[in-house]
């Protein structure tokens, strides 16, 4: 795994050990898919850094020297691979006051390609219930621990990923995927200004495709859906065929629309 | 300030890039009052510590082993300083999946005790609200986002401190500390099971001092209280003399309970 950590602008050899990112999760983060060498959705996750780092306060690196950071990186990249980046507020500051902070770290790392899921998806719920933050909510921030908390409930390799509801028991998301469910013909998602991330794959759906929107769910919406789906920038769009005991059939729009993003992912 | 890394129970120059701590905030902290080289409250920061890896299913070092570290690190300390303890799950895991992560992190550090505050302390509201997480409530973990945004409400050096209400608008805490309100001669404190830290401060307090007592309490109840003070286990009880425009003259029985206190703390 090639790694490099900046403080500012300038390469360091590691991450310091007072740094807010390991301190507090002050920070954001992106993973981003690789394709023939390039980040097909570069522009999207650049985009929600930018309105992360203004959510926390947090400087980002001008966008030029990122993408030159980014271009040498890839340079040795295989053709498809995962690139995450890591962008905290850096070292100190006077305990939690952001102000006196030192210049942001950045921490750019390439990692394999996962091993691909052999769809249809197996689900399950998870008891771990998120809290409503509308501060943080849609942001890709570092505070995770709700979940890895959720993904530790269950250690069964059978079961793909887990769908959480918020705390007022609406569904919000799988623990690293936003979904989708097809309803009375639309593709609906949940809104992410409670909890929840706004994912780019989400984003590009409710951005491309007519019937997709924004809706509130019930549990029971998603069981009695015609179909549901999970999507992330690294993988795409994942059918599901199972939710506990409620099973899905293929469904007809939903492969034309995963090909359809599978095609724009793998283009680089 | 000197720090030492560990991986596992061996040091190790820095913390690796990938860590969790850093990724997802997947750890704990401990921030410990120095007193004559010693820390007169490590029984009850290892007991927090215990009980948060219990929770996040992390595997804290063993105690002894943990002792004589700590021990190494004060034989070279000053007098009286803060000693930071940093606990996460490791670098790895299958992303969020903590199964499969390496050998716990482990960062101690030294830091000069902060310069003393001119009390009584003035407080303001803050604005952002704090969520309601059962799952993580009265843990000392990283995820402390809430927390630095918080703080960085307000940059006036004449404030000093910030009081947080939860979700439901009940008064939770302060960004760094416990709160206690005098009201119907009893000394009330938050209860922590949905938000805010289970400080060890505020522990003592509720062991050793008869009327000390849990409460719900909202913002008109600390505003009509007879006495304020916040308390953490560096600065001990902090007596509060301004909360807006909210003034209270000094307390009799808060100065014996501070001075109490203090003596404690500053025991080694």
């Amino acid at each position: 795994m090639a790694v490099r950590v900046y403080r500012g602008l300038s390469p360091v050899p590691a991450v310091d050990a007072g740094d807010r990112g390991l301190a507090y999760g002050d920070g954001l983060f992106e993973t981003m898919r690789v394709a023939r060498g390039r980040l097909p959705w570069w522009p999207a996750h650049h985009a929600r850094l930018a309105r992360g780092a203004a959510a926390l306060g947090l400087v980002a690196p001008p966008r030029d020297w990122l993408e030159a950071g980014l271009a040498a990186l890839l340079a040795g990249a295989p053709s498809d691979a995962v690139l995450k980046l890591v962008l905290t507020r850096g070292a100190g500051g006077r305990g939690y006051a952001p102000q006196g902070a030192g210049e942001p770290t950045l921490v750019l790392s390439l990692h394999p390609l996962p091993a691909a899921i052999a769809a249809p998806l197996v689900l399950r719920w998870c008891t771990l219930r998120l809290a409503l933050q509308p501060a943080l909510a849609g942001h890709k921030h570092l505070n995770r621990l709700e979940q890895v908390l959720a993904r530790a409930e269950w250690d069964d390799p059978d079961v793909h990923e887990g769908l959480l509801l918020d705390a007022r028991g609406r569904v919000a998301c799988a623990t690293a995927a936003n979904v989708f469910a097809r309803i009375d013909g639309r593709w609906l998602t949940p809104r992410v200004d409670e909890c929840g991330v706004a994912g780019v794959a989400r984003a590009w759906l409710l951005d491309r495709v007519p019937d997709a929107a924004e809706a509130a769910l019930s549990p029971a919406d998603v069981e009695s859906a015609e179909a549901l789906f999970l999507c992330n920038a690294v993988r795409g769009i994942l059918p599901v065929g199972r939710l506990g005991e409620r099973r899905w059939p293929p469904h007809e729009g939903l492969r034309a629309l995963a090909a359809a993003m599978g095609r724009e992912l793998a283009a680089g």
